[in-house]
């Protein structure tokens, strides 16, 4: 995947998960007795006398005071408020947060990617804390908090939702605030339908009140932006703006505000590094009929920019202004009060609360961005980037197969060194500009926690008697990639095997797919989990996201799409990633990059053309982990077809790079598997018997 | 399908179709220039002077000039309005309608099922008038309108909308008037929003202006009311009810108020026929956590009614009261002004503008009805009398099946008289109530036309040069059935054959998944289009519909659900019918019935249970239609299955009703299709040959 964007994007959805009414507790949910730790433990005992705190989590006992003077009272608004939320997010709803955005773990301690915080103030300085997250953070949070605050385990029987549990803290009236920089339209919306029943008013506070007992706040990241060259991205900023502009006469919109990182790079062709891993910057825009600005941290703008947006022209459909990056707010509200404008396209999905209730409704589209749409269909010159980019990673992933065949028996190798060695292999092929997410090697059980990444504490060494899963990728100045491999360096057991197939016959079954164009991802995905399903077995996770042309690693369309962006569409990249994980045991997850491209169909009904998957992706499937008897002959040929795929546009790549020992490896383990070898229809074997019978009956008689 | 239920069901969305708006035209769309016509041709010609109106057109002059009338000055509001829109449906927004009922068939002559009226009123008698209805109905509507009356083709290009016509009819301001009991909730809002930006009111006229024009109307429907027993229904309505107030519970809701007339009958255990082909009558049910009373024509309450509700109790979880059909509107006043009431569930898909505006915003709990989803999952007793329907359901079809072998070559069959043969076969079945739809009978080109009814226009001979396609089902006493097989009955073409067999793997293919619980429709559906879209081949309509247990033959789950009742769900019931469709050629459609039932999978994913599909229509496939060498062995061992299940099945039954010869027909023509005429994997020839070779080598060396 890796998968973990599943779990992020769902947080929305998290956060509303219905529960009963907590009972009030401290530190931990009552309903959930726990064992008393002695002194020395990991974990927190927030029930033990005294309380025992660990040494990783953080003391907040006066970051709380001073959170609730200002909530209490602010120079930023009148009166008071009651409870203050304090999301994960940014102010462009990323999936990476940079550090100096990491509120939420700022203020609790707690440092997992998924989360959101809750402080009450009784309004004589004490109230309580607590803090959101799902089962990927239970330990850690119990490592990181201190007894200030109310772990609440998402997901868990009897948990409260955040407005349940406001609901039950605050009774009636008063004000909720929360950062409306940091919502999204639809989070505002429903945390304020579900606050208007108990009389309590959400409140937009005009100034994030984390940042003010934040003392050591990072400051904006220095990370310069650069243009991205039109050998890279197939089509200048001006055409794109062009392009956009068209889309925004045919809704009627005389505005566009851009507020996503990745569709601001993408549509003035620049890239940068604000945030770990997408190669994106601290950026807005607004195009209207006639102009177009970019928001930005200023002293960003190099000779390089100036030149590449050809600043300095005053009008024209060309012409680009560029404007600090906190003046975004005060634009809207301009252009909100223009008369000239009549309507302002807002994207319904990505904009936070702060830009949308600047636009008054009469005003407004809210609908999905028109540059989430262009960018998922990639032009020739970002096809042909993408697949250099995979072939490229293709080397250093086969360079990595082949050592790790030969490292693994020799017992060094650990998830956190494969993967350190890997990033080291793909950091010396052209054009890598670092990795697209933190790689998730894992070895044995480690394999089957699908949002895994190896730290310190959990790293195991990879072994001949366990399964290794690799799902990494990397950043190349042509493309993006993300690619998931399974092995086994020693004798893997049938079930391991025969889940193995499984998952590659998912695969194989949405690579023989031909579908309609405008086919959403909704209507796709059941081919690929029902080999699986056959079996009685399943995986919970997406079968697979977009991938940026050296941009966010996930971006639209989704299989789990049913509107938006449809993978039905020439030039759409997505990855095919089913799974199949065993608890505490192994974890399989085979990932492969494939394009939309145009079906090769004996009829064309009513002149119609048809929509299939090319791999993209050419990295080898591990031949002993096939139980060849389950494929069927369409699945075998395929499989053949790949492996030759893989063999002869890999092969010459390394012939070229000169790894010679990488192409003898990578020939032995494409080479076809030959039909006889199937023996699932039955009739084969059969024939066999017969032939065997019949030539010795036969020889028999000629004797 | 029948089919006609996915365009009736798209109606709403049709009614929406973009368009521009169109120039004022009479009688015809002035962008489509029409060839004059001939004092004596079937339709108007409405541009030729005089003017062209054939004799099977209405005369509508003078009831316009009355409608008119009524919409300038009424007693029933005051003073007048501008437009006056006449939907097609009831207030129950049934799928079949009662001649009562079909006010826009009345008011214009065109009397095709889709379709909507709109007559604007100048204020000096004038105006003018317009029928909305799509391609199915263009060449009737030109047969039944005369010149007073634009016809709207939906579909073509340039063709308003009917709020787009409003508009530029009405310009700014003025009242359009429409009865609030025709109209869904989603309807009535988005024709209020699209008026609303020209300032045109939308007013929900308190009494039918139609009505009042209708001279001779015919009177309420006298067809009685009778009770379903226990051996049919396998649940009390006092149960059910039981199990609705659980719903509520779960809901928060204190009242329930039932409107789909298929609801009402299912609830209660009662059948009648008000419309044509449905097994119900007018009513409605309002349940609170305490009472229950059924909304109906008081007369139709027999003894044997009053015993089946146990009629006269006053108290009590299971008394029923009756009460009159009109005073339901009354009663949900009465609710809504009712404090103890806090909150009333009202069917947010088929409840009318009339019910939904009597409830204030603050009360409403607007959710699919708890019996939509109760009634679709099936119990033991529902299941078996569903299966024991189509077992009889069965004879009839291969009855028909053996004598059209005999008869087509003879020339003396044609659409209309096969089908009522065939209805003749179905009625001398135990417990036969009638067909639950009109059938489709379609020989050759007509077969394409997916809606196709015969009529005495088109009605063709079925011949053995044609494909013959035939849609038909029955309404028995414990289940409704619907089935559809296509037949060749001389020599079909090559391409018939191989359009034939992608139809059939469709089905295969869909009876072959094994999905989870809780699964909706739309995830299953590529399976089944799969193998016409590799081949560059389609159709344009659902894939299937969930049946009634002898109730409405259309009813929720759909394979295009994303909401509401999945498909996923033990018990549940639909139809698998892919189709292929060569214009003004040929149509194929196989449609099956199925079961959704546990899968029997090798392992139990976290103990879970999968489901798949098994076939209740039990009806054979035409050999000679099949290309076996397209088939997979899944797909042929799966068709063997299904045909050893046919002949274990219905063959007995034709023992027992002494149908010898249709036993003999059935018998032959579910033969197994032998492994060896396989020859899609090339192996068993292949060994085949060796197998011979050897063997004669062989002979030769032992002589």
């Amino acid at each position: 995947m890796h998968s973990a964007v599943i779990l992020l994007l769902c947080t929305g959805a998290i956060f509303f998960v219905r529960g009963e009414p907590v009972s009030e507790g401290d530190g931990v949910h009552p309903r959930s007795p726990r064992v008393k730790r002695a002194p020395g433990d990991t974990e927190r005992d927030c029930t033990a006398t005294p309380q025992y705190i660990p040494t990783t989590a953080k003391d907040t006992t006066d970051l709380l005071r001073r959170l609730r003077e200002g909530m209490q009272s602010s120079s930023h608004f009148a009166g008071s408020i009651q409870a203050y939320i304090i999301p994960a997010g940014d102010a462009h709803l990323s999936e990476y947060i940079s550090e100096r955005d990491q509120r939420r773990a700022f203020i609790s301690g707690m440092s997992g990617s998924a989360g959101t915080a809750v402080v009450t103030n009784d309004g004589s300085g004490g109230g309580k804390a607590a803090v959101w997250t799902d089962s990927r953070y239970f330990l850690q949070a119990d490592q990181q908090l201190d007894c200030n605050w109310i772990l609440m385990r998402q997901g868990e029987e009897d948990v409260p939702t955040i407005e349940e549990w406001l609901v039950s803290e605050l009774g009636t009236g008063g004000r909720v605030g929360v950062d409306p920089q940091l919502v999204s339209i639809k989070l505002w919306e429903a945390l304020e339908e579900a606050l208007t029943d108990a009389r309590i008013r959400l409140f937009g506070v005009p100034h994030n009140l984390v940042d003010d007992v934040w003392d050591d706040r990072p400051g904006p990241s220095q990370a310069p932006v650069f243009p991205l060259g039109l050998e890279y991205t197939g089509k200048s900023w001006e055409d794109k703006i062009s392009d956009v502009r068209e889309k925004m006469t045919e809704e009627n919109a005389d505005a566009l505000v851009l507020t996503k990182l990745d569709e601001v790079a993408w549509l003035f062709n620049l890239r940068g590094s604000d945030v770990p891993f997408n190669p994106v910057f601290f950026a807005y825009a607004i195009v209207t009929t006639d102009t177009a600005v970019l928001y930005l941290d200023t002293n960003k703008v190099t000779d390089d920019v100036t030149s590449h947006l050809r600043l300095g022209c005053t009008t024209g459909a060309s012409c680009v202004q560029v404007a600090a990056y906190d003046t975004l707010l005060t634009a809207v509200e301009a252009l909100a009060a223009d008369s000239t404008i009549r309507k302002i396209w807002i994207s319904s999905a990505s904009t936070t609360y702060a830009v949308f209730s600047k636009v008054p409704e009469s005003k407004q589209i809210l609908d999905a961005s028109p540059v989430m749409k262009m960018k998922s269909k990639k032009n020739s010159v970002e096809q042909q980037g993408l697949k250099n980019a995979h072939i490229r990673d293709a080397v250093a992933k086969c360079e990595y197969l082949m050592w790790l065949e030969d490292a693994v028996p020799g017992g060094s190798v650990t998830e956190i060194s494969g993967a350190d060695y890997l990033q080291q292999l793909r950091s010396r092929q052209r054009d890598y500009m670092g990795l697209s997410f933190p790689s998730i090697s894992a070895s044995g059980p480690n394999g089957a926690v699908v949002h895994y990444r190896p730290s310190a504490e959990t790293n195991r060494a990879v072994t001949t008697s366990d399964v290794y899963l690799i799902d990494s990728g990397g950043q190349y100045r042509d493309g993006t990639t993300d690619v998931t491999r399974t092995l086994h360096f020693g004798q893997p057991t049938d079930y391991q095997r025969e889940t193995y197939t499984l998952v590659l016959m998912g695969a194989i079954n949405e690579f023989l797919q031909v579908f309609k164009q405008g086919t959403f991802g909704i209507r796709l995905q059941q081919a690929a989990r029902a080999p699986l399903f056959s079996y009685g077995l399943e995986f919970g996770h997406g079968l697979g996201h977009g991938l940026g042309s050296f941009l966010n690693v996930h971006e639209d369309p989704y299989f789990r799409g049913t509107e938006g962006v449809p993978v039905g569409e020439e030039g759409t990249f997505i990855t095919i990633e089913p799974g199949y994980y065993e608890d505490g045991q192994f974890g399989i997850r085979l990932e492969t990059l494939a394009m939309v491209k145009e079906a090769d169909t004996k009829y064309h009904y009513n002149g119609r053309t048809y929509l299939t998957f090319e791999p993209v992706t050419l990295v080898p499937f591990q031949e002993k982990m096939i139980k060849f008897d389950m494929l069927n002959e369409k699945q075998l040929t395929w499989l053949n077809d790949y492996h030759r795929q893989v063999r002869e546009t890999i092969g010459p790549e390394l012939q070229r790079q000169g790894k010679d020992d990488v192409y003898d490896w990578l020939m032995k383990n494409t080479q076809p598997f030959e039909t006889s070898r199937i023996t699932s229809s039955g009739a084969q074997p059969v024939a066999s018997v017969f032939f065997i019978v019949i030539a010795v009956v036969c020889s028999i008689f000629s004797t």
